[in-house]
């Protein structure tokens, strides 16, 4: 299919540029400050109470070099001088950053850059000259916002995604760094956040994957899927609903190899979070079955984070929430620990002032030697545990060749041979069915051909229809089963599901729920198109047709509202046919999101339905006219379309020759040649009358303003279905009527 | 203005018809099973702990009588054996609405019966016979899929919104018992629920207008606002993320007239919340500053019940959860505690084994005489509750004229006189600002003249620039306050804005985020328009024009969802006027809601607006045809209106006749006459072009077929505002390409 996504906004490669020659900055340091005054931490407290939220927080303090604790036996530490160096030089690279493009984040940098350090440096598994080697650890910054913290760790670490010029067009036209980490613009960014509270949910879909792949896969003597999920959360993220829902799931599925760090820095855009954000967060952690650790000063107790990554490691039945109490801004003199340094760059003179404060005598952008050269080791290592998990699926390959075989198939990212054959085809002559009920069909169909469906409800299976009969549900203690139970938890399980595929590991995520509750939904779908996730939303009671529930429930503006999103195949498919051809084309597009509304009531299946033809979009379903000059079009959609053939049969009757065209995709219609749309909807045919049981916003592009649109612009009711079509005239009779005065 | 809601799906009142005599129903009652079996709960637990879910407490039970524990002294017990009859009338007039309509959710009122029946007939103050008493208690039933259970209680308490023969209508079409409970619909329903966690949200919302009005007018010997939120819900509501958000406001405000009950049955639409529900719901809400309480026994234990309430009243600086553990169904031989007597008719054969389980030997719908005589002194008792508040309030207006001119000003739910001359107008040699700073100056002035304006930001305040000067914070000990500090929690804000309004005591609460997120936002904004609840949702950064943030904070397709909503007004103002202009029609526009678009970046005052043509939603800004037939019309909407009145003015140079016309909301121009529209857009003229930094998706209506829209419909990107405009084309150079071009 062609690439949806618009030129105008693809990436510009910048050019590889070689780090540039160190200079010292030749502006004043003054003797003394190095080491000088900023915002400390609170008081320290024991790990769990609740923090007292002092004024005296707020006071200054002085640095004071981490004190040499305890070590950590299991990981790499760091020599404390390179390491203060190196968590330094992140600072300032997102700094200098945020002060070139004079827009960005610097607070989150600044403050997380110690833990930042450690996880890249120390703890996460990664080839940096392949981001996309399958056994790697997985990182999400969900509070996005403090990009630079990822971009200067993949700069350090070796990625080719992230260059000296890179770091300069920081938030540039072309750049591969823009002002939110987006997977598709910069390798090495594992999903797209930026709207809170995304990015955690996405962590717990990537931890899924791996629980499953891991439980499918591994055996006693080969775990050749094994890695962790790192993720970073802030205030906003744990105030989002959504990440309480995924945490809620996280901790129910005991998810041990994701370990979240909350960047507990007290200050949100508006201040202090103490004007709306008191509860206890490490309370209501454990509370959602997490275990939870507080590192008290994650400005400078290293030890104390090692300690805590180490503590997360042990406990496998329970994901970590790593509460790290740190100072937003961490070494600005005058603006850390304050909402100023949240959001805006320092301004030339706080960066000299922090400069000189941190003791940081180089120019911009620059990269001490000894940094360079610390962090230069892993690029060797990198390649080095991508060859081993080479050798060791090579011997797994050996020993079990049938496992080996779907492994390497899923991670190929190409779909199976012949998946297709497996989706229902059906004529008229079948009985009719709910379109809900015929996805579930082709749901279980594809269960048989794609090792990597995997998908689930948001507490509606029964009423969506989407168990995979074949598997059992995802649960703890059976993660490697392929029907996940939401609850009711509608905007987590779109973002989980963005993780499950961004995951890159051939698995193919659906989730389901009432068409009406897209509006939890929206959030986590738009960044599914976004970042060119291909999930599969099963969206069913697609219109008023779901009847008695009431306008609660009964989408109206909801197929016109995806229509408008870019990058999202928004299906209505009317039959058998159609709801098989929206699947082929929805596995089909891995990097395109595809959400298909069914009905609730049953649908019989039409004469000129065929599953090709949904990729077309919009095709004709049957035209007694010789030439391509009918004297009527209809138009219509999904339970829709059998009413716009029975309306054509009538008028027909009449001796007038009409078209009916179901348009299934608009989008997928829009990307056919002007021939091919002439071919349907002719130009010199004004007598056009669509009819679509929902809003008819947008429906002008198709019929014009000398045709008419029968739809619904009004909240539904709770009535009976075929009472609200007769009441609202979504009827033959007044698609026969409507269609007489087009004509006239 | 024109009512925006449709005839179609308008009220058809049912007459009132007398209750039907008793007739004591012919079906076999098995001697002996009257008490017989049906499931009980699991085993009981002290308060706070961990529930063991056993699969034992599947296991039958059997009914026991109510033990007669220690009385509490402060409510008005019922009498036991008129109590369980109540009880048993709810749960049937549920199960028998249910049957009758084949459709609908019996297992909430079988089990939450009792619950019910305290509050409506012991604990809460209210007025049947003025279901918009200011003073009652508001009752908000959060999981409205269980909505008999509050049609039965409106019923027995007399309020005439749902007579007899309304139950029988239950799910009918033109019904006052809808699927889900309407406060459109029925007067006595408060809000608008169905879509989960919504509800409680909305509570908060109720208990925050009550606690903000009491702050500001009760005296120490005058307490004329003075009543409690209560709300039941259930497990889905609490695995919604905007439960969490909306829970942790009422923590941190510390609602301690916020009482809600968690109906805690185990069971949702897929089976047992097993399934996906395990963490500890008490514990979460200990740790969002609730205090909670826990009810085992909520089938049998009415004391428990009692003094669960008495102890919620008691504890004053802090909302209660009272966590009652309840049987789905209960008293369903066959079907309770199971996911089928949720959301199903019992069918035939079951409700016949209920009514023999529960020795309910009566017809379908009856109420017995002695349950009837009970309820019967609500209507004096609630007449009284009014007339001694009215009293109450006379002296207070004696005492206080000035406090009490502003309340009953306040409550009469009249705008005061002369309120719009505070907005500010411009002239074209004013300087130009962002229409978020002019929003800002709009919020300001109208706070000084709108004495019901509240309102806050999502942690963007400064961005949003939604802060009224004159105001402090509304805080647990400021609660007089008007600034709201919602952080970062948008889904939450919505449902408890439309709490604040359907409060309906002349609060005009609005609230504001970017705009993008009112993809978190949606579904409490959807649920502001069906309900005719006009809040004002402040929207800023509303385009590509926001910049550096990338596309993952630029709306593109929102401007054409919110236009596809019905009865929301979507505005995109273009300058001052434009501002001060929907600011007008969003204050006049009480049952209607509003969303403003408004731009991050300064935009000048233009030649043509006015504060009064924004109610036209579409008018004429400049046109230099001497007649109806100017050459070609341009449309544009906020910071694109200068990009085509320049475009004007270089084509009129080459001789044309151009009009601009500013599309600012096109539902007020929908609602203009049609001699009005060929007024602004003449048949005769095609050649139109569009220009708006947004999807064109439904442009293609003021534009034709014939006309270009030009807009963005892809994704945007991150980059300054002024690079992203050039690169995407919203130009004047381009927009005068495309205009020659439709000329041609």
């Amino acid at each position: 299919m062609a690439a949806m996504r618009c030129n105008a906004a693809a990436v510009v490669v910048a050019p590889a540029v070689a780090v540039r020659e160190a200079k010292v900055v030749s502006r004043v340091v003054v003797p003394g400050v190095g080491l000088g005054k900023f915002v400390g931490l609170r008081g320290a407290g024991l790990r769990g109470e609740v923090a007292v939220r002092a004024v005296e927080r707020r006071a200054a303090g002085v640095v004071t070099k981490a004190a040499a604790s305890s070590s950590v036996e299991t990981l790499e530490k760091t020599d404390l001088a390179v390491l203060e160096k190196s968590v330094n030089t992140i600072r300032f690279l997102a700094i200098d950053a945020v002060e070139k493009a004079n827009s960005g984040h610097p607070g989150l940098p600044m403050g997380c850059a110690p833990m930042g350090h450690i996880l890249y440096d120390e703890v996460m598994k990664y080839n940096p000259k392949n981001p996309y080697w399958f056994n790697r650890d997985r990182f999400v910054l969900s509070a996005g916002h403090g990009c630079m913290l990822q971009y200067a760790l993949l700069h350090l670490a070796g990625y080719d995604s992230v260059q000296t010029e890179d770091l300069k067009q920081f938030r540039q036209w072309g750049s591969r760094t823009p002002g939110h980490p987006e997977n598709f613009e910069t390798p090495g960014v594992e999903v797209t956040t930026g709207p809170l509270g995304q990015g955690i949910a996405n962590a717990v879909g990537l931890a899924v994957a791996e629980a499953n792949l891991a439980a499918r896969f591994n055996k006693p003597d080969a775990k050749i899927v094994d890695h962790y999920t790192y993720c970073i959360l802030g205030d906003g993220c744990n105030m989002e609903g959504i990440s309480n829902e995924a945490a809620s799931l996280a901790g129910h599925w005991g998810l041990g190899k994701l370990i979240c760090f909350y960047d507990d820095n007290h200050i949100s855009i508006d201040g202090d979070t103490e004007i709306a954000f008191t509860e206890s967060v490490d309370k209501r952690f454990d509370a959602l079955g997490w275990h939870t650790i507080w590192v008290q000063n994650g400005n400078n107790d290293y030890d104390a984070i090692r300690a805590a990554i180490e503590e997360a490691k042990s406990v496998t039945d329970k994901p970590t929430m790593i509460k790290v109490t740190t100072t937003i801004g961490f070494g600005s003199p005058n603006k850390a620990n304050s909402y100023a340094v949240h959001g805006a760059a320092l301004g030339t003179k706080e960066v000299d002032a922090t400069r000189a404060n941190l003791d940081w005598n180089y120019e911009p952008f620059f990269v001490p030697e000894e940094v360079k050269s610390h962090w230069s080791k892993h690029i060797d290592l990198g390649a080095k545990l991508e060859s081993d998990w080479d050798a060791s699926l090579e011997e797994y390959s050996q020993k079990y060749p049938e496992e080996a075989a779907e492994f390497k198939q899923l991670i190929s990212l190409e779909l199976p041979e012949n998946w297709a054959s497996s989706l229902p085809e059906f004529t008229p002559a079948d009985a009719g069915d709910a379109t809900r009920n015929l996805s579930q069909r082709c749901l279980n169909a594809l269960a048989r051909t794609l090792p990597g469906l995997i998908g689930g409800s948001a507490d509606l299976a029964s009423s969506n229809m989407t168990l995979m009969k074949m598997f059992g549900d995802f649960q703890k203690n059976t993660p490697g089963e392929r029907n996940v139970r939401f609850g009711v938890r509608e905007q987590a399980m779109g973002a989980i599901c963005n993780g499950i595929l961004l995951h890159r590991s051939g698995l193919i995520p659906y989730c389901a729920t009432f068409f009406i509750f897209t509006d939890y939904l929206r959030a986590a779908m738009r960044i599914s198109a976004l970042s060119e996730a291909g999930v599969i939303y099963v969206m069913t009671h697609d219109s008023i047709g779901l009847g008695e529930d009431g306008p609660t429930h009964q989408p109206i503006e909801h197929l016109a509202s995806f229509r408008a999103m870019p990058q999202m195949l928004m299906f209505r498919p009317a039959d058998g046919n159609e709801t098989s051809g929206a699947y082929k084309v929805a596995v089909l597009n891995r990097t395109v999101p595809s959400t298909l509304a069914l009905s609730r009531q049953k649908l019989p299946n039409l004469e000129g339905t065929s599953i090709d033809n949904v990729a077309l979009g919009g095709y004709t379903l049957s035209c007694n006219a010789t030439d391509n000059k009918p004297d009527l079009i209809l138009l219509a959609t999904g339970s829709e379309l059998e009413i716009a053939a029975k309306a054509a049969e009538l008028i027909r009757a009449e001796g007038k020759t009409v078209r009916v065209v179901s348009f299934v995709c608009w989008e997928l219609y829009e990307q056919q040649s002007a021939e091919y749309k002439e071919s349907v909807l002719p130009k010199a045919v004004t007598a056009r009358v669509s009819i679509e049981a929902g809003s008819t916003f947008g429906w002008e592009r198709y019929v014009g303003l000398k045709g008419k649109a029968i739809g619904v612009d009004h909240f539904g009711a709770s009535a009976p279905a075929n009472i609200l079509y007769k009441e609202f005239g979504l009827t033959v009779e007044n698609l026969v009527a409507k269609s007489k005065e087009v004509m006239a």
